[in-house]
């Protein structure tokens, strides 16, 4: 696959983060001559938190996952992530997987079982050769190093067509903190749960009840206002760990807060920047709904309207279609108060089109690779903010034919 | 547009009506050399019942035709329905299109304004041209024919590759009664609120009130079960109206409601038989649910995902696709109890790929036109049956390009 045209144009440079290093190998899971496979070591006393999707069936992994935090803090920690195989919907089969991996992982960390994280993104229903991540457990530890994030990055990567990342640094009490993350997801993308696969790893230092809820309340901001297909994984999973190793307590701190958004809201772009066939990166900002629950059923009705997407796609200032998605929403909502921008320009207002509304300029607004859609619904304060990509001919070249 | 490959071999011989007329014609709203208005004209003491969309941003025939239910029956009634154009979000011009056309149709018809029940499809805001339309109402009332059932059908079709009729004939004490309907719809179909525009015609003999009820109830197992992409109609409107002319009395009568089902069933198929772009006709079947809210929610789960829709389009047995709409649903489930099977082959159940599960047999069964996926949840006794189509790339085609 080609890399998707709203890509970045390059992986930013991370910071090395005090008390985390990685590995990425090669263990032939599905995928033929790359990395699937990376380890994260993560120093003793380090806070971690997570979130996880909230589908009935979700994977082994995350059960998993979901069991073990809160688990002893002063223990080592590691994040074991393959691509290429979900391990999801494997019966008892997928838990003694997830057991065998992390029981290799602690044999060679001396981390504890229950600090061992697992994840895996791929195909569903098939059994997961765990053998294969084991038999490169012994090189993935000798192979660590600060530097290795970006082909960590890589190896979780499936229908991705780039790698994604993203940090900050933020001073805190005259001493710098630093923040670095990456993300991998492009399809089977839907923010009412959680996210695709994330690991944001940070020196400062927060207990792990705090992590937990900053983690959580910053997630429903971004990761959760993101949408491709509104398809949600089974495997969707953030994780954070802390380290403490810049010994800055970050505690109710809003400047780490604010660069924890960022960070966590750069990667959520790129995912969707990512979305399997996108050409467009869309904004869709709902205001003056009842509540913001109001606000965000209108923003993800929009997002997730295939008939929106595909006018995006053929650059088709196709503002009926919006009226059609605020209508379906089940919010409130006042056909007579209602008004709707593309970018900057008014299409419609008061029950009707915009009196100086010009085809040619919406049209050529549309044009666009980046897109704004606005609604107000003119009733109350509520606002939500959701971002999504069009629907395209690759979306379903690639999902007709891949099987994920 | 080529005619769907899923379009029945041709349009059924529908029965008159005794009591209905109908004439077609082409007044030019949008479309070129077509027909794009038709108007059926019903007897006095005819009951007629509908249900319509939930949009919030309904457009004004749906509103007008909501506050005219009800109106005395003993008076002519009349359907007069316009392609090309929606008159959806065209604020109080639209109400006003409405009024206009209905008083032209009143003074040419006898039948008093509240008797006339309008509707159209087409592009949402852009005003109704309803002086072309009203150009139009003495041609239609001159050519009123009870044979021209199958040009009006033709009317009302907009992104449409074939015409939709159905047909049933009942035998109530001894005496037949017959019922014959029509629709239109291919995009912008959802189930969770009404249908696309559909008119059902009979000769029995049955009070509004009563008829409503049997209206309701059969639109929620009927179009309500269907979905093309997700996304309802500002227009969705339909109307029934029982002339009485057989004088059979059908109230409470079960055979009557068994055949108003089939008909009504039919051209909720027909419409997903005509889904943009569509290639498979798919039955979704959810049994074992907690109860049968729960199993209509997995089974809209399934029908709606766009990465289980582009799978079928694609012919691709993945039904780890599946296992992941009906984790994301919001619904009860078991990941243990489950079991999934397309058509007579179990592919997954116990929590896990059935233990003789053949690909290639599989694979097979997926070439076929149309297909059935059963999921059991194992957990109750609701149960749901919705109908879908797959997701193409003749979907991309005609929603990038047609401004609808």
């Amino acid at each position: 696959m080609p890399v998707s045209p709203l890509a970045p144009a390059k992986f930013p440079q991370l910071p090395t983060i005090g008390g985390v290093t990685f590995a990425a190998a090669a263990a032939g899971i599905k995928y033929k001559d790359r990395a699937d496979v990376m380890l994260a070591v993560i120093a003793p006393g380090s806070s971690i938190a997570g979130v996880f999707t909230r589908s009935a069936t979700r994977s082994a992994p995350v059960l998993d996952c979901q069991a073990k935090l809160g688990s002893d803090a002063s223990k080592i920690a590691a994040f074991l992530v393959n691509s290429g195989n979900s391990n999801a919907f494997t019966g008892s089969r997928g838990s003694a997987s997830v057991e065998a991996v992390c029981k290799a992982v602690a044999a060679e960390t001396g981390a504890p079982v229950d600090r061992i994280f697992t994840a895996s993104t791929g195909v569903i229903g098939e059994p997961l050769p765990h053998d294969r991540i084991i038999a490169k457990i012994t090189e993935l530890h000798e192979n660590q190093s600060a530097g290795e994030i970006e082909n960590a990055a890589r190896a979780i990567m499936t229908t991705d067509t780039f790698a994604k990342g993203a940090a900050a640094t933020v001073t805190v009490d005259g001493k710098e903190v630093k923040i670095a993350g990456i993300a991998k997801g492009s399809g089977m993308i839907a923010p009412d749960m959680a996210t695709m696969l994330v690991y944001i790893f940070t020196d400062a230092q927060i207990g792990q009840a705090d992590l937990q809820k900053l983690v959580s309340e910053t997630n429903a901001k971004t990761f959760n206002c993101i949408t491709v297909d509104s398809d949600t994984s089974t495997s969707d999973s953030l994780l954070m760990a802390a380290t403490g190793a810049s010994g800055v307590d970050v505690t109710g701190n809003a400047d780490f807060a604010t660069a924890l958004h960022e960070v966590m809201q750069d990667l959520a772009h790129q995912v969707v920047r990512d979305g399997e066939g996108a050409t467009k990166f869309v904004t869709v900002k709902v205001t003056g709904a009842q509540d913001d629950s109001d606000a965000h059923k209108v923003a993800l009705s929009i997002a997730n309207s295939p008939l929106v997407k595909t006018a995006i796609a053929g650059e088709d200032a196709n503002w009926g279609r919006v009226v059609m998605a605020v209508g379906k929403s089940g919010a409130a909502a006042d056909r007579d108060t209602l008004s709707i921008r593309f970018g900057d320009i008014t299409v419609a207002e008061n029950g009707w089109r915009a009196p100086d509304y010009s085809e040619e300029a919406t049209s050529a607004y549309m044009k666009n690779s980046e897109l704004e859609i606005g609604v107000d619904l003119g009733i109350g304060n509520g606002e939500s903010t959701v971002w999504t990509c069009d629907l395209t001919h690759g979306y379903i070249s690639i999902n007709a034919d891949y099987r994920s």
